[in-house]
Order: C-alpha cells, then sequence, then structure tokens
C-alpha cells in the first residue's frame, strides 16, 4: 500500500489542470487512489484477515471471488484483441498464463480452486457459479467490458490495481494462517504466487501507461481507470458483506452456508 | 484439399433439413465448402503459384495479405476472451504463440516479414498498413468482427478453413521457388512452418464443432462460418487482382509497384 494521499509527490506545487502531469506526478495521482479506496480498507477485508469471519463466510467469500479470479483471463484477451501492437500482446500474454495456467504450470484459476477445495466446497458447483450473488457476476463482468471498450491505455491503466496488491496479499496470508482452523499454508499458494507476479506486471503497465498517455485528459482518463477498478474490487465486498455479514440477507439462489459447518 | 463436391459422404443418402447431420455428414459439409470455394481456386493464386505475376505484384500481395497475418492473434484472443471454458482458453492459445512468436520463438508474423523484406519492402511501411488496399483492411477486421460477436462455436467453425491449407501451402512454396527468381527457401518459412501448425490447430476445432453443435441450426451456422472465411480470404484476391492484375486500377493511397523493380 502507498502511503502517498496528495496526488502531486510532497514539495512539488499542483500541476495545472489543462498541462500534461509529469510522470512523477501522474504516477503519484495513480497511487494516490489506492491510498484512498483499495479494497483492502473495506471492513470486509479487516473482518476477513482479523479472523474475525466464520468458515461459510470465508466459503462465501471465495465462492465470489473465484467469479472475479475467473474473469481476468478474459479480460486480459480482450485486450490482446484490441491491439496492433505485437510487443504489448506479446507481453500481456503471460497474464492468461498466469491465470489460465500453461503447460504442466496450474496458473492462478486452479491456485484458487484448491483454496475452495480445501474450504470444503463442491469445485463443480464453484465453477458453475451458481451460488455466486448476481451482483458479483454484474460487477466483475462490467471490468470485462470496460477493457473491451475503453480506450487502449485506459484499458491498460485499470490493470494498475496491482501496484496495491503485494501488501494485501502479505497481509491476507499471515492473518488468515493466524486466525483460521481450517486454512493452512497449501491452500494459499494462490496469494504467495501473485507477490511475484504482481509487481513485474504492474511496472510493465505502469510504464506502458506514462508513456502512452500523451494528453492530461488521457491521464485523467487512466487515473479515473484506477478508481473505477478499485470500485469494481470493493463492490465486490460490499455485496458479500450485506449477503453475508450485516444485514446478511441472501439472495434467491445464491450461496447459503451449511450452519453445521460455521 | 478434399475431393468432395457434395455435402453427403458419397453412397450415403441426404439427412433432411430438419435433422442433426451425423458427424461425418457434418464434417463433409464443412470440406464440400473448401471444394467450392477456398481460394487456391482463385485465378491470382493460379498466377502467384504459377510465376505470371510480376514482382511488384507479389509485393503487393505480400503487403495486403500481412494484414490478414496481423489480425488473426487478434481474432484468437477474441475467442479467448469470449469462453468460460478454461481447457478451451489454454488449447487455443497456443495459435496466438504461433502467429505472435513466444519467448525466443518468432511467430508467423515475423517469418511474414521476412519473406516482405525478401521481397524488398520496407518494414516499417509494412507494418504501418499504409499501403494496403483499403479494402483489405475492411475484409480481414470483418473476420475479428465475426469471431468476436457470433456463438462461440460458430466463432471455432470460422478457422476451419485451415483444413484447406496445407495443400494450398505446398503449392505455394514448390510454385514460388520454381517460378520466381526473387523468392528463395529462407523467405518462405512462414508456409514450411504452417504445414505442421494448421492440421493439428484444425483438428482441434473440427472435433470441437463436432461436439458443441448440438441442433441442426447450429451445425449450418458452423458450414456457414467456414463459407463466411472462404469468402475472407477470396475477397482480400479479388481486390488484389482489380488493384494490381486487371483492370489494374489502385486506389488513391494504396501500394504502387517501382515499375524498375518489376
Amino acid at each position: 500500500m502507498n502511503e502517498m494521499t496528495s496526488p502531486t509527490p510532497s514539495g512539488s506545487t499542483p500541476v495545472p489542470a489543462s498541462q500534461l502531469m509529469p510522470p512523477d506526478v501522474f504516477e503519484a495521482a495513480i497511487r494516490a487512489v489506492g491510498a484512498e479506496r483499495y479494497h483492502d480498507k473495506h471492513v470486509f477485508h479487516k473482518l476477513l484477515h482479523g479472523g474475525k469471519l466464520n468458515k461459510g463466510q470465508v466459503q462465501a467469500w471465495a465462492l465470489n471471488r473465484y467469479c472475479y479470479q475467473e474473469a481476468v483471463p478474459r479480460k486480459d484477451a480482450a485486450l490482446i484483441s484490441r491491439t496492433h501492437d505485437r510487443e504489448l500482446r506479446r507481453e500481456w500474454i503471460s497474464r492468461i498464463h498466469d491465470h489460465d495456467g500453461f503447460g504442466d504450470a496450474p496458473g492462478g484459476i486452479e491456485r484458487w480452486l484448491v483454496l475452495t477445495d480445501g474450504l470444503g466446497l463442491d469445485r463443480d458447483h464453484v465453477t458453475s457459479f451458481r451460488g455466486a450473488l448476481p451482483a458479483t457476476r454484474h460487477i466483475v463482468e462490467s471490468y470485462v467490458h470496460f477493457v473491451r471498450e475503453q480506450p487502449l491505455t485506459v484499458a491498460v491503466a485499470s490493470s494498475l490495481t496491482e501496484l496495491f496488491a503485494p501488501s494485501i496479499h502479505r497481509e491476507r496470508i499471515a492473518g488468515m494462517l493466524e486466525n483460521y482452523s481450517f486454512i493452512d499454508d497449501h491452500v494459499l499458494a494462490y496469494f504467495k504466487r501473485r507477490l511475484s507476479q504482481a509487481p513485474r506486471d504492474a511496472q510493465f503497465a505502469l510504464d506502458y501507461v506514462k508513456t502512452h498517455a500523451q494528453t492530461r485528459a488521457e491521464q485523467e482518463a487512466c487515473v479515473s481507470a484506477v478508481r473505477f477498478k478499485c470500485d469494481v474490487l470493493w463492490a465486490q465486498l460490499d455485496v458479500l458483506h450485506h449477503a453475508y455479514v450485516s444485514p446478511g440477507l441472501i439472495p434467491p439462489g445464491a450461496f447459503r452456508p451449511d450452519t453445521a459447518a460455521t
């Protein structure tokens, strides 16, 4: 997580709204979005990492978050399908491998299913999306549509929440191992893997948007894309919290924890 | 090239229009499209392979065909972006590698540029698309849109012209080596590589559509997709022929062969 709370580096003066932001100011504006609204600040995450959820609630989180995991390689393929830049395609395709697996490497979706297996969820039920909250699916598909439809540089920028991911993953690994008897090191393989993948990808995407956002309007659109993506992550926790924590109103058809297992 | 001219295997009776075609009849209907309208039957290809074109006309062909090569990985990424079937994504992604390259492997687009280099075309000019016929670009982008928008099984079916590709590639390698002093073995690497890639991909796609086209209407849509794709290939040769052979009307801005080089 980045410590900055202002879009300008400390000591510098604000850049007039009509002018291109220098690279460091642009990067600071992107990082400021994470400081303001990345989902590590959501009450659901504090409950999750602090051991305050019961097993049924952790199951609901993992089941719903699967929808997001499964959308990621599709949004990355959508991005690749839109660009004539072969070097960008060659770089970006490693993200699909990271999630779908490649050759003998299992990939992040498979690692996520190891987590849901470990939580006692039936794999076919998870991958069918049947128990997911309808709102979860609307939210994650809106991310796929965003990447498919927005200008390419803006689509790239929407991946930049990865700048903020390693700290939440470290926190999650430590907190969940410490606080839940039903979580062990094995099932958290997904997050351990992302500790190395996310920074590599984030640095590439950050360099890309700094190079390709050539007007102030494009820079602002990139900052907005990071905000949009933070909202995608935040909204997923809102709907989980509403359904499974408070007030605990589970919509028709959505996963209902087995009360005997909680 | 397939020898069949009827959509039913010889000796069998036609399947009523309301019934699902058995797998062999369905496959025969797909192959019959190639027999009728694959672009190996186009007069431009006969001229190309028979050594009847001058160097400027071969340059125009290679320059325009680059647009198609460059569209292929984008249409494949579009297909991947649309499916929840991780196994299909994991299989299909090798097509993107084949064209864009992966790691140290150069890929088909790079091999195509070796061909255009060998023909004396400036690489930046080729990759800029500036000299391509506008119609070429409309035609190839309509293929990308088709794959993005049609039902998934139909999108897969549109790749099945690869069933007919190896024979045209063999014919092209032999004919071009024999007939043109400016073509050597090295610059035809693209086609030699496709001799092994295309049959592997075509068999997977054929098995896929035979499994997933579950109604007669879906089967017919798959056959139509192969027809559409044949038309994509054929139309590219029509516009080349019109501009560079007969009547030889090159549109404004399009590549004009250096008459000294022809």
